[in-house]
């Protein structure tokens, strides 16, 4: 069984400040990253934090897609949870990338739920190249949520 | 330095899957747990799927934490996204555990956000064992956000 949601963790390290400190641009910034992903929108929440700081969730059909700043350190922790195949993890994160000016960027990514297995705890992909077929399907989700 | 952040990833398996259709138990669910466990409530945003299935977050003023529910596999997926010292992880997971009947639940614990060091991806909380210090220390969260 494949596992029904994949999970994205992003680090964005040494980036433009600026573009970090209010929700307004952060928040344009993340729907449009979502959208060039191919997610659609169905909220976004956006909080600003005095004096600066943005944290940030949009969920989409997909699932959701977060962002939290801190502009003083030039840092913003990214999180992207998709439960199809629709959203495409990497677009999000080169667009963010681009955007945000970020210099260093580290990700990682998890497998999560499979109910029917006797594996419990989320999944990092890495583990996943060496079982042949996970990265070349073109159904990564085979058990495809019917209502998402 | 400490890290900036810490984040769970949780997995519910074998839930009553009647606690995990429909959005208006789930929402109220989760925003029982998270105040529960500290967190103060910005906004909570659900979205219901057809037939069935939620996804949910609360957005908290230490960061976030999000639901994601499979009735049909009785499984929900739950992140808990803090930046601070005050929400009990461990507090909001076990009062989900309850209430969701779930008989099986697993959890992995990140750090993010190292900017003055040479860490760049998210490191597993199991790795800091081994770092004197990590778990005694009362204030985990060194370098609080100055606006959170």
């Amino acid at each position: 069984m494949r596992p029904l949601a994949q999970h994205t963790l992003l680090e964005f390290y040494d980036c433009n400040p600026a573009c970090l400190k209010h929700s307004k641009p952060v928040k344009k910034l993340l729907c449009d990253s979502v959208q060039r992903g191919g997610g659609t929108i169905v909220k976004a929440v956006f909080h600003n934090f005095s004096p600066h700081g943005v944290s940030g969730v949009v969920v989409i059909t997909e699932s959701h897609v977060t962002i939290h700043t801190w502009p003083e350190y030039g840092y913003a922790a990214v999180d992207i949870f998709s439960c199809g195949e629709k959203l495409d993890h990497k677009t999000i994160r080169a667009h963010l990338q681009r955007a945000l000016s970020a210099r260093k960027v580290s990700g990682q990514s998890f497998r999560r739920g499979f109910p029917n297995k006797n594996i419990r705890g989320a999944v990092p992909v890495r583990r996943s190249v060496r079982s042949p077929g996970f990265r070349r399907s073109t159904t990564p989700y085979a058990n495809k949520h019917p209502s998402r």
